[in-house]
């Protein structure tokens, strides 16, 4: 099995090498593209409150599908240009967020750290 | 080798579980935290033009590894509550990400795909 | 009385000389600056639903009536920047989207445009 | 002369009236709205590095133009739901700002006031 986010890293290296986008590829320009997809993929849900956010319909799910497919693409693409390695990234975050929320004081709380 | 996106997907499964969280966990309050975390990882480069953007601080660095971790962990539940298999639907979005963009007409240009 | 939009324009004009940050304040500085701003005032909500989002406590309000200040304060630089006028563009906008949403159609209904 | 923040409160009061849209326009949706347009009107400026982006063509000037307005336009109506004076929080905010940001220590220098 190949591990999927340095298999995309790599479509993605060929993808730009092919169109000499590399040039266009900064760390800020990435991360500015992934914002633009972030707030599109907000976009479908910003009237749904509450319930009605799970159901949408297969047209807004197949964009919201396509929205987050951009979010990772480019989240893959900043963290080859920055030598950042995301499952590490993430699995640390993971543990630092279980000393910020521990079990006893943050269940069924929404509260943020700073507040509880 | 475990797929680093279904151990995250199982981690932040078990992380919410004890937190009796998944009542927060809705898709567009993830959607909404994505899209807040893209833009604190967007902040450090807001006035870097350029180049400057390549060379970050080693505790700006440290920081935007860290939101990138919350942007990838928040789409990974995000997709886990939707789902939707991640690594196949950026997949997708490469293959057609290059009928957009063909070779021949997108060479060394950033313009979109709507006006090539 | 003064045009608190034209009052606001003004003193910015100054603090920036004043500062010599004019260098600093492309359009795409400003654009992105404002993103990130919108993502703060955005961040205390994101965890809200329906009517809790009514009701913050002071600490929260006094934060988001900053985070909408900085929020008008960059839409403002930008808007000299780029030479709109701000107040003209919003009362055409406001035409026009009740064109797009005319009463009879759109009485009650939060659907998009595209859709009604 | 009519203050245009007023006037413009105004018209989108009778706007939502007309249109049975208070039930919509919450806080929090309001907040998001203003989001996902302030991440469309960075959109244009996301590959235009330095100069660039003071030269927008006049189709895309335009499109700016209409983003600026709707920011200002959800701006003003969150203001209106959350009783906030949006001008005299933009003229409290331009002091702090002189305080954070002393002439001295700031001038010709991008740094946030936490590294000055």
């Amino acid at each position: 099995m190949t591990d999927p986010l340095i298999e995309l890293r790599d479509a993605l290296r060929r993808f730009a090498a092919e169109r000499d986008w590399d040039q266009f590829h900064s760390p800020r320009n990435l991360a500015t593209a992934l914002a633009v997809e972030a707030a599109e993929l907000l976009e479908p849900f910003q009237w749904l409150d509450g319930e009605k956010g799970a159901t949408l319909s297969p047209e807004t799910r197949a964009a919201v599908e396509q929205e987050m497919a951009d979010v990772l693409l480019y989240l893959v693409r900043l963290a080859d240009k920055l030598d950042v390695d995301l499952a590490a990234a993430a699995r640390a975050k993971i543990v630092k967020n279980g000393e910020k929320y521990p079990v006893g004081k943050s269940r069924g709380s929404s509260r943020k750290y700073t507040e509880i």
